[in-house]
Parts: C-alpha cells; sequence; structure tokens
C-alpha cells in the first residue's frame, strides 16, 4: 500500500507514491501534473481533479499526505495554491482516501533533521532515502510529505492501513 | 436564463440566482451552504462541491459570477476561501458554465456606486434592487456579485448566453 504525497499547484502539482516493501521505504511513482497555462482557472482545475482521481485509482493509496497550505506573502501564488489544495482534497474525499496534513517544518524535520532546511537539501534527502535520482522540486516536496507520514504515523501503521 | 453569484467559503457560501424576467432583474433562489462543522475538511469540500453541482443542474445558469479571492489577514480564513473556491471553480467547469470574476470594488461600485460600501449597505442595496427582505451577508454578496456580472456584461447579453 502506499502513501501518495501532494504538493499542490494551479500550474505544477508535485506527487509521489511512497510504499514499504522488503523492509526499506519505495518511491513507486514521482512526477509533477502540469495544467494548460492558455486554459481558464476552472478548466486548470478540472485537469488537475481529473489526474488526481487517475492517480488514486491507479495506486490506491491508503492515505494521502499534504502540506498544510499557508498563505504565501505572493497573493496570486496563494489563491492558486488554495484552489487547487481544495480540488485535490475534494478528489481525495471522493475515493475515500483519508488526508493527513503536515506543516512545512514538520516534513523538513522528518526529511533532513532541521525545520528550517532550504528545498536543494530536502531534494537531495529525499533522493537518498529513497534510492532515487534528483526530483523536480515540486516532486520531491511530494515524496518529502509522503515519507513524513509514514515516519510520524508508523510505517506498519500506514502501509496497513486498509481504504 | 440565470446568472449564480457565488460568495465562497468552507463554513457557509452564499449563492445567488439572479435573472431578468418582465423588464427588470429578478432574484429565482438565494440562500447559504452551509457544511457540517464536524466533518473533515475534505469531507466539507465534497459536501460544498455536490452542494454546488445541484444548484447549477436545477437552475442550469448561463453564466457563474465570483469575486476575487483575495487573501484575507485572517491565514485559516483565506485557505477555507481558497479551497472552496476552487471545488466551486470545478463544479463551473465540469458543467461548462462559464465563470467570471470581479474584484470586491467592482461588485460594490456595481450596487451602491461606492467602491468601499460597508457590508450592511450592500445589503440593503441588494434588497432594494431584487425587491427582496434583507438577506443573510453571504447570500447578499452572491446576489451583488450576480448584479455585477448583470450589469457588466449587459443584461440583454448576459441572458442570451447560451450554455
Amino acid at each position: 500500500m502506499f502513501v501518495l504525497g501532494i504538493d499542490p499547484g494551479l500550474a505544477r502539482t508535485g506527487y509521489g507514491l511512497v510504499g514499504w516493501e522488503g523492509g526499506r521505504t519505495r518511491a513507486a511513482a514521482a512526477g509533477v501534473l502540469r495544467t494548460s497555462t492558455s486554459a481558464s482557472v476552472p478548466e486548470r482545475l478540472a485537469e488537475l481533479h481529473h489526474d488526481i482521481l487517475g492517480l488514486i485509482r491507479e495506486y490506491l493509496p491508503s492515505a494521502m499526505a499534504i502540506e498544510t497550505l499557508f498563505v504565501n506573502r505572493n497573493v496570486q501564488t496563494s489563491t492558486g495554491v488554495g484552489q487547487a489544495g481544495g480540488v485535490v482534497l475534494l478528489a481525495a474525499a471522493q475515493q475515500d482516501v483519508p488526508v493527513y496534513d503536515y506543516t512545512p517544518s514538520q516534513v523538513k524535520i522528518a526529511v533532513t533533521g532541521y525545520g528550517r532546511a532550504p528545498k536543494d537539501q530536502v531534494s537531495r534527502m529525499v533522493a537518498r532515502l529513497l534510492d532515487l535520482d534528483s526530483q523536480p522540486f515540486d516532486a520531491a516536496d511530494a515524496l518529502a510529505v509522503a515519507l513524513c507520514h509514514l515516519q510520524t504515523a508508523g510505517i506498519r501503521a500506514a502501509v496497513k492501513e486498509t481504504r
């Protein structure tokens, strides 16, 4: 069973599926969902919602992990993150996937041991912990929050959890 | 044909359906959609999404009008408004209803002639323009943005618009 980590955004949403296999954490998939910059905001949200439902149906994650949405200084970015987060959480509810959220500093502590670690340190540690090549930041952040949930919930509990 | 005005929020979402009948604007329905405070955020977003789809299917609005989401000083409120706005816009896209957004000051100017009018003045003018009893603020705000769209798009264009 997998934990689906999500780093939501209107233009780019990172995702990462992390499971427990052979005594260690393993990434089953990771990437970035992009929406057409030429489409309207409602259309872009519909694309994102469709893609998240697709990931849930394909991997049947036992949980979704997401960073607590926090309001950025950039109003435009915050609005898009909030709207994107809304349709991601909706998709989880529609497929009965429980959602767990973690603050950015909880995620950084889980992965690097330091709550104010810079993005590239998070990305390097995610690659090391999961034995992956380096990932785009959005995908690395999504993998990081999934790892954070596995650590916090306890790996056994997380993988045994049923949908 | 109606314009569906929406004032989104996680706990309370105002809605108002305004049409053009007998040479004047008329409210076909208005109210507040509430979500269960005991439910999780994803569940509340699913309730709201379901209710908005229900309104669209019942009234077949030719357009949705919504206030441009702006970031409130209250982080908790802004996050909920962004998430709620996301699922509202998604519902519009899923039902092919075009969405038009207006800034708070455009809405206030359309209804009261003054861009910084207080909430109770907006509410009183909405009641007067639509010959309604006074409405809860969320419903009045939703009716106001629908009226703003009718004025801005031109009443004829708005009611002729096809889905």
